[in-house]
Formats: C-alpha cells, structure tokens, sequence
C-alpha cells in the first residue's frame, strides 16, 4: 500500500468525505430512548458495504448490534469496535442546533464541527469508513477488518457481552481498534491504554413499611409525625460519600489494586507533560477536588480511585414558587466507576450490605447495567503501532495508563483475548455536554492517521 | 335574624349556590405561576359587591389583595380572611381534570366535588358569599363584615403584611374569621387555635471558588477529581437533619417553649378522642415516625416540633435512560416550620450560620418568604361563638391548640390585635395534593353553619 497516495486522496476528497460525516451526525440515535437508532444501524451497516464487506444488523435485547467483515486473506485481522449511539440534550443549551451537524467558529478551538456524538463517537466512526473507502480505492487494504458497532455503548453497553460470547469465533482477530479523536485540546496526541468499569445505579426510596406516605405526595406541615422518603434518600446517599467524596461504604477500596509495576514505570513520564491547567479548562473548574495533590499522585488519584458519582436526583416539586409537600418518591441516578481489581458484583453488593447495615433496607438500590475495567499492555503489537503512527505525522502520544472513564473493552481482553486501543489524530470535546465539538481541520489528518495505522498494524 | 328562616333558605337554592362554587373552582388560580389570578381576584371582589359591600381589587408587589367592607351600624364588626390562590397541579394524576370540578363518588367520602382548591381554600370562600347572600335575602345581617382575601397564601402570604401594617384602621374589627371545612373524615368538627410559623427556603450549590464545574455539566469521570455540587448538596442537607430527622442545626431548639398551660389543660381531652388512624389514613402511611409514641405525646411532637421539611430537590439527569454527567448545580426546595417561640429572622440565620460553620459557606439558602407562628386563646368569644355553632348544629368540636400547618394568623393577632378563628361544618381534604375534595351534601351544611357563627357572634 502507497501511504503516500492514500494521504493525497484523502486531501482531495476531503470535502465530500466532511459532508458524509455531517450527514451521518445529523441522524439522532439516543441511546436513552432509541430516537433515531433503528435508521443509524442501518447506515453503519451501508458503510460497510460501501468499503466492499458483509455488514448485518443484529438486533439484541435492546438496541442492535452492526457486526460485519471484509476479509481479504491478509495474514492480520483487525476488529473495529464502535458505536453508533449518543447522549440525550434534553434540558441542554446548545449555541446551534445540537443535531444540525453546523460548522462554526467555536473559540478556542477554531472552526468547529458542533453536534452531538460528533466526538463521542460517530464523527471518528464515519472518519474511519471514510478512509477505508479511499485506501480501498486508490490502494490496497493491508488488513483484514472485522466490526462490531455497538448502539447501547451510553448504556452501559448492556446487550454487548451475549452478543460476544456468543460470537466469539466470527470477531476473533489479532487486535482492537476503536477509531476516536485522540488529540487533546493542546493539540497532544494521548493514548489510554486502560478504561475504568462502571455501575450504572439507581436508588430510589419511597414510603412504605418503613414509614412515609404510600402513593402520593402529602403536606409537609405531616413532617412533623410522617417520615420524608426525600430526607430518607438524603441521609441513605450521605451515608455512601464523607463530606470530601471519600467511598464510605465498608470494604470499598479492599479491592483497589494501585498501580502496577507497568504503570508506575508509565506515571512519572506522563506526570513530567501533565498539565493540571488543561483537566481544570475541561471542566470549567477552579481547582481540584484535593488540596495540595500535583503530577503524579494527582494523576494516580484520577486513575485508580473508585468512585460514586450523582447524575441526577429528583422529588417533589422543583419548578417555579412554592408548594409545601413532601414526596411519597425520591431518586438518585448514580454512576460507580471501578479500578483494578474490583469487580461490578462486588462493589453493587457492597453498596447493597452498606445501605441494609445503615438501616436503609427499604432504599431500592437498582443496578441497570455495568462491566469492569479493562488494561492493554503499552508492549502489544497494536498499540505500539498507534504509537508509530504518531511519530510518522510528528507527534509523541502522552501514555496514560487508565482513562477516568468507562468503556466495556473489558469484553476485547477477557472474552476474545484481543488487546485492544482507542486512537486516532483529532481534536474534539464535551462529550456528554452542550456544545460537543471536533477541530473540522483535523478530520483530514485524523483519516490519514487511521490510513498509516493500518499501514503500520500491517507491518509489525 | 331568624336562623331558621335562613337555614331553609340555604336549603332551598343549594342547587345554584353549588353551581356557583364549581364555577368559581373552574378558574385556576394557581399562586406559583400566577395562572388566572388577576381574573380570580375580580371574581372575588364581584362576591363582595353581590352582598352588597364595597369591594376593591389592590395592587401588590405580586398578586392583588382583594379589600371589602359590609358597613351596616352593628356593634361588631368581621373581618373576613381567605385566600383565593391554589397550588400548582404539574406532574399530579388525578382521576378528573383538576380544574373540572366534577362531582364524582370518591369512596370512602361519598359524593365529593373533586377540584384543585375546592377543600384549601376556594370552596368555603365561595360557600361563605353563598350564606351571606341568602342571610341578606331572607333576613339581616347581624354584624358588619370586612374581607381581606389573599392570592398568595401558598406562597407564604408575602405582600400580605405589608397590606395589613398600612391598613389597620380599615381592617379593624372584633375578630377575624377564616371560612373553613373544618369536619375531618370521621365528620367531626376539628378547631385549630393555632399555627405553626413557617420559612419557604431554597438551598442552591453551584460549582465556584469551592470548586465543582462553574457553567456546564461535565463527564462524572471527572468526580475523580473535580468536585461534584449534586454531592456538596447533599452533605450540606444532611447537616442539618439527622437520620431520625432530628434537626442539628446547633440552638435550632434554643426558642423552643413547648405547650403553655392552657394547651396543658387542652391536650389531654383532646388526646383522649385523638384517633392515630385517621392521621394514617390521611397521610396514606403505615406508621408514625416515633416508635411507640401515642396519645398526648404523639400529638406534642406534631404541635411543637419545628421541622425542616425537603420539598423538592433536582440535579442532572432525571429521566429515563443513563447520562453520566455531574450537573453544575444542584438545588433542594425547603420548608421550616415554626414552633412558639421560634421567630422567622432567628431560624434562618440559625441554618445559613450553621452551613457556614460546616463548611458550606458557598451552598447559598435563599429564603423567598416567611412568617411566625400565631394563636388564639380557647376563651376568645369568637371562638366560644364557633364552639357553640357546632352545638347548635349537634357537634362537639376536637380542640387542637395548633394545626401543624402555616398560616400567616399572626399578622391578625400581633399587627391588628384580633383574635382569630378558622372553621365551618363541611369535609375536604388532599390540600397540596392529587384528587383534592369536598363531600357535596356537607357543603350545604358548612353554608348554615357560617350563618349559624355570624347569628352566635353577634349575640356573644
């Protein structure tokens, strides 16, 4: 393969390449409640098609599952995870429509493509057919591909681990690429080379044989002899997380395994580029949640500490003036973010004993999904691949041992034994959030990246 | 006045004086978002005038305060109190329309009219204007009457006292009646001497200077460290009460006085018919929140405990579906419920202390509106005057030193110097909640009984 002459067709066709992109966000598919996702399934799977290979949509339990192949008898397989599914906007404000995929000049960052999923993920996902498609065409493809694009990935990606136990011969390949936009805001390539796992949680108290009133909300001035499940909850999520968001249920952190030799051979080069500042930009913050805590413990306190996160909690009557009740209902929407070597059964049933020992029996703790963390090892093929392709467009990747957040890779390296790498050289943000965005200017250098990644997973 | 003359009379238009209480039901008035009040308050002032007084629609800082006098050279003079503003009805299921008022057969009640405000307080209102009107058809009146009607009793009365400070004279009378449905569900006529004072409260925690994200939802990964307001709010809440609902607020029970010696001579006979069920029955719970509490003591705890009541919080995502998201602000609606000698200045600078002392200096607590709690001696003619209206009609009323509820009373006993009395013969119930009702053919019966009062106050 010319890498050369798939760089230059890139160039030229990069208009139309952005206009397929922006066409692909423009469909919602919300995950929360499914708008959209039947039609977004069906377009990934046109992609595969388009790139000459068997794309099928499996359904699931939930939303379906995009598997597909194109093998070409080259001696590597390479699987493509992605996913086609985005965050709800509700109650969000956004400075242009958040599905109308619309180009602006979105300071600092330059001229932006604004829209959600643009980042997180769909915009990398369609970046990556878009650079098959011209590898396929002016080239040839140096890889065999094999994909499973997920739409439940916002969902804890529930109906992922059936559908990959069950499949585990047709995905099984000699590595893992999740095509995302691996450029930080500084314009630095950063590598992750682990996920936490996560829980997804809801606790929710009502009144019952506890106390409380039953079915329907009552006039507070009753407070004085009838339990509030409002207050219930309060207390019963106090009772979780001190003051200073330390885990206070009981034989939380028994599990937490610390960084392992690897890591520690890692964290003192990271911490020697870590910019404190940039995570505060992120996260419109003043400072951090630690008084005092810089480089490398800092970073060892975003990457190895669990966590008991509220998304959202809601009783009784919170719009305008005044209405004097209490709530028979009360919830809290939360998320439990994992480390090595904790695992999700261990740590729901920890919170579930916590909450039954602190006499809160009655607060249904409900878990609607979760996976564990997972870890590649920064020698494997693949990743040292992504790390040279790096080097070919002239950047040193930062190396991170874990990322905060969640990802169900887990089911790469336990169930397929496949290492697994999320990369790719793009700028975007505010995954999650109003306003996510990626660098327009960057989409081209991030399908020329996915070209030599290719090129170079070939070679090793 | 014949009183009997008058009480067949009521009888005999009882089908158009409950028309003319649907009608008047079937305008919203809701207080918080001022939905049809400035057309309930010309309706109210239209009442006055059809009796033959003077009535007058005053601007306030919020919602008009309806003024009216019925001047007739008698020795003793009424002031009127009512309200004709409601509660807010979003996210409530009922079994009909809230503004429909339909009459429907509401076990275990009967026959009841089922509409926002038919039981708090709209329903007497109009049912008061009905006796009068056929008492000065039929008969004359035997005292002079003047209203003051209120459209912002639900939220906390707030340009009512300025009303009354520059209005005494006008206001002046003997004694201040409130029109009321005073039969609980057992049809046993229940009199409240007293009110609990009350504080409407907001407590807000917005990422800042503390920390926490400052403008935007960011990705809960970031709770690794970042701090989370959704959190910062609930530590701050759990501050101030404790799991058993003790209040921790350090000197929150400094002013706190207790019974006086006539709620000492009240309490046991009241005790003594005081049925726990009921209260049960009414708040649709299974148990009080003392364990093993009862009679004289269970009733202590409702009438003199100052509470702090939740009545509503939200952060983040509430809906359906994950979004792990860490919301930058979090905000908790809340009640305090006052207790003699508690005053309103004194318990909030009690809490906002408390919180700064706790590290909470950022969590602001706004409150938007307040006022002390009040009461009248038993001995007061006008309430010996409702006591002995109940005998006339064959009822011997349950005597409570206080109801747990808040009225703004105080402004009649401490700016104007009049005792104050609420009641009538007539069930409803659900005030502030779904299905709110009143038993139809008792509504005839609260008619007479208003005649009855203004016949045995005159002659007191």
């Amino acid at each position: 393969m010319s890498l050369e002459r798939v760089h230059e067709a890139i160039e030229s066709r990069f208009a139309s390449h952005l206009e397929a992109i922006r066409e692909f966000l423009r469909t919602p598919s919300i995950s929360a409640d499914g708008t959209g996702i039947a039609e977004t399934a069906e377009q990934v799977k046109g992609f595969i098609e388009e790139v000459g290979g068997k794309g099928e949509v499996v359904p699931t339990a939930g939303h379906p599952i995009v598997h597909g192949e194109l093998m070409l008898g080259k001696p590597k397989t390479l699987l493509i995870y992605g996913m086609y599914d985005v965050m709800p906007v509700e109650g969000e404000e956004w400075i242009v429509p958040p599905f109308g995929a619309e180009i602006v000049d979105f300071p600092p960052h330059g001229r932006c493509l604004v829209n959600r999923g643009v980042h997180n993920t769909k915009g990398p996902l369609r970046g990556f057919f878009n650079a098959v498609s011209t590898i396929r065409d002016v080239a040839e493809l140096p890889v065999n591909l094999k994909f499973v694009i997920e739409g439940e990935e916002e969902q804890s990606s529930r109906n992922l681990p059936a559908f990959i136990k069950s499949n585990k011969e047709r995905l099984r390949g000699d590595a893992v690429y999740f095509p995302f936009f691996g450029l930080d805001n500084r314009g630095q390539p950063v590598v992750h080379l682990g996920a936490k796992g996560m829980i997804h949680l809801e606790l929710e108290c009502r009144g019952g044989e506890w106390g409380g009133p039953r079915t329907r909300g009552i006039h507070s001035s009753h407070g004085a002899w009838i339990a509030s499940p409002p207050w219930r909850l309060v207390q019963a999520l106090s009772s979780l997380v001190g003051a200073d968001e330390t885990i206070l249920v009981e034989g939380f952190y028994e599990d937490v395994q610390g960084p392992s030799p690897e890591d520690e051979e890692l964290l003192p080069r990271l911490a020697a580029v870590f910019d404190e500042t940039k995570i505060l930009d992120e996260t419109d913050a003043l400072r951090f949640k630690f008084e005092g805590l810089h480089g490398e413990e800092l970073l060892k306190k975003y990457m190895f500490s669990p966590l008991i996160n509220i998304n959202g909690y809601i009783t009784g009557h919170t719009g305008e003036g005044s209405k004097t009740v209490i709530g028979h209902q009360a919830m809290a929407k939360m998320d439990v973010r994992l480390v090595p070597k904790m695992t999700v059964e261990g740590a729901a049933q920890k919170i579930k004993g916590h909450l039954a020992r602190h006499g809160f029996e009655d607060v249904q703790a409900r878990v609607l999904g979760g996976y564990p963390w997972s870890r590649t090892s920064v020698h494997e093929p693949v990743v040292q691949a992504l790390l040279e392709t790096y080097r070919h467009h002239g950047y040193e990747a930062e190396i991170w041992p874990y990322i905060g957040g969640s990802a169900p890779f887990f089911l790469f390296h336990d169930e397929l034994g496949m290492p697994f790498i999320p990369g790719g050289l793009c700028h975007g943000g505010s995954p999650h959030s109003p306003n996510e965005y990626a660098v327009v200017d960057q989409i081209e250098l991030f399908e020329k990246s996915v070209a030599t990644f290719l090129h170079k997973f070939a070679e090793m």
